[in-house]
């Protein structure tokens, strides 16, 4: 994802790994289609969209017709009040689990001068601090990551998540140029497959060895004794530790607790949603059947198959071991203020 | 699956549920590519399948040139003894985890005359005892489901992967017949479907309440109490209980455990292999990365994937609340002779 003069660009992960398309997004209607797409995903990259996507909406200054869900603070200060509130609605209401979004919308209305400068600015400042803190996440989470780790992770947390380096990613790269990682084994993440996708995409580039698996083979790994650890990344972390990452992480919690297996959340503070006290607060996205009846544009189940499909779940905090931000690794009980 | 007079029908399973394709295997060698290919799976009905293809071997009484690496009984009695060995060593290869297959191969092997018209008598009193076996199974295991049951199950375990009924699906089914299934939770069963697109097809056909799922949302359906009963089958079962079934098996009961809820496997008596202690003995398939990366044959992992694909994986004894065969309700531990 970068800025380009006057229009975002963003590689869609729709098509990777297959194809490396760049869309060219030059409203902020089309950064939203794109977060609610997930041509985005992952929860601190949603947040750097999100930013962008006001600077687009600061840029063009007029006004939308768009009734969102959520609710704009007031602030009509500077250029084009009515479409950076029809904006910020708009967008905040793309996906409901991610906190980054909503946060990073709220630091963007925060600006003393809503500006088309003052808001790319922010949103570029936001993207470097990003960065920045998935660096901090890579180095503290790394302390973690025993020598010769074999290390099972889910979905994909790394570069194409968030602005760069990765949360949970981040800290098996960093422990991989630090020569502790043996083996990743990497969760395919149905339905959507963003691990057998993307994950295995970066672990590519990067030359780590690994294996891509079904998401229900992680249970024998652990049994045979080939998980020294579990990594995953976060959507939002509620004051106890409570954790929504994407469906799938709570069954690798279970089975991590089960087979004595270290599991760790790895997330910038940005993440945190100290506003709510545990999980059962936190939104759950309902997303279409067809993410699990379709592949490749053809139909594989039966017609008329009814489907259940969660994006997320929660992990209970007492279930992960340590939580890792850029301040610091947390240990349980959690208290995030 | 029918004997049509010199040939064996078989729905094409790997085409289900887009086409509804009927095979007709005229040599033994057909039907061990159709269980290999995995146009027919499920315990049950690969040892059903296997007998038939004994009859066509004994049919064309023609030697074999293949090369197994099971061991055929010693047995040249009847007409075409060089071309029955041939094919029981070539059909007990196929498929290494279930051991109906085998356990069906042998009973042929022990008639005292290999004539085609006593193997086919066999075979076919075979797939009419399974039959009869499941009938007895879904009896025995439905009063273990509870009134308003919300039932979890895994892979296809039904009339497609029997002679007919079904092992868990089977129990499902007599349960629903009874009025006490209010929902029925059907895993997908990466990485082959087996559950998205079969055992959908099934309950869609039967009028069964259900919604397919991935598999990593089970663990958050029995987090929110939504299932009061797990059941299963089996492809192998140690006499102390150990039970290899379709990979993602052990992952529920470990989950089952964590939650509260029974978790029941249902298979016949020929699934037991009580020459085996424990389920160490039991031989895990291995299958091709391409069921995983693969999608209606497009690529959707980057090439180069690395990918870790078994079959299979084994639910110890001790996690089992009950194993239901057609003798009866089996409780740990457990002492199959």
């Amino acid at each position: 994802m970068e800025w380009s003069s006057d229009h975002l660009r963003m590689l869609d992960q729709c098509l990777l790994p297959q194809r490396e398309v760049w869309l060219e997004l030059r409203t902020w209607e089309e950064v939203r289609d794109a977060i609610r797409d997930m041509a985005v995903r992952g929860a601190p990259a949603i947040g750097v969209a999100a930013a962008y996507g006001m600077a687009l909406a600061a840029m063009s200054g007029a006004p939308s017709s768009f009734a969102g869900d959520g609710s704009c603070p007031e602030n009509e200060e500077g250029i084009g009040g009515a479409a950076l509130s029809g904006a910020y609605n708009g967008l905040a209401a793309s996906r409901p689990t991610a906190v980054n979004l909503v946060w990073a919308l709220d630091r963007i209305m925060a600006l003393p001068s809503l500006t088309f400068d003052a808001i790319l600015a922010e949103a570029q400042a936001i993207e470097r601090e990003d960065l920045a803190m998935n660096h901090k996440i890579g180095e503290l989470g790394s302390a973690l990551v025993p020598v010769a780790a074999q290390i099972l992770t889910i979905c994909n947390t790394g570069s194409l998540a968030t602005a760069g380096h990765g949360t949970a990613l981040g800290i098996i790269r960093t422990a991989h140029q630090q020569g502790k990682v043996k083996h990743v084994w990497s969760c395919e993440t149905r339905p959507r497959q963003q691990g057998l996708r993307l994950t295995a995409w970066e672990l590519l580039q990067d030359g780590i060895p690994f294996h891509s698996i079904a998401d229900s083979v992680a249970a024998s790994l652990m049994r045979a004794g080939s998980v020294d650890l579990v990594v995953a990344g976060a959507d939002r972390i509620a004051a106890n530790g409570d954790t929504a990452n994407k469906i799938g992480t709570y069954m690798l919690a279970v089975l991590a607790q089960h087979h004595g297996v270290p599991f760790v959340i790895a997330a910038p503070t940005t993440t945190i949603d100290a506003s709510i006290p545990d999980g059962s607060h936190i939104p759950i996205e309902e997303r279409a059947g067809i993410e699990l009846t379709e592949a490749e544009g053809i139909a594989i189940a039966p017609t008329g198959t009814p489907v259940y499909n969660p994006g997320f779940d929660v992990t209970p905090g007492d279930l992960i071991s340590a939580i890792v931000t850029e301040t610091g690794v947390h240990r349980p009980p959690y208290s995030f203020r």
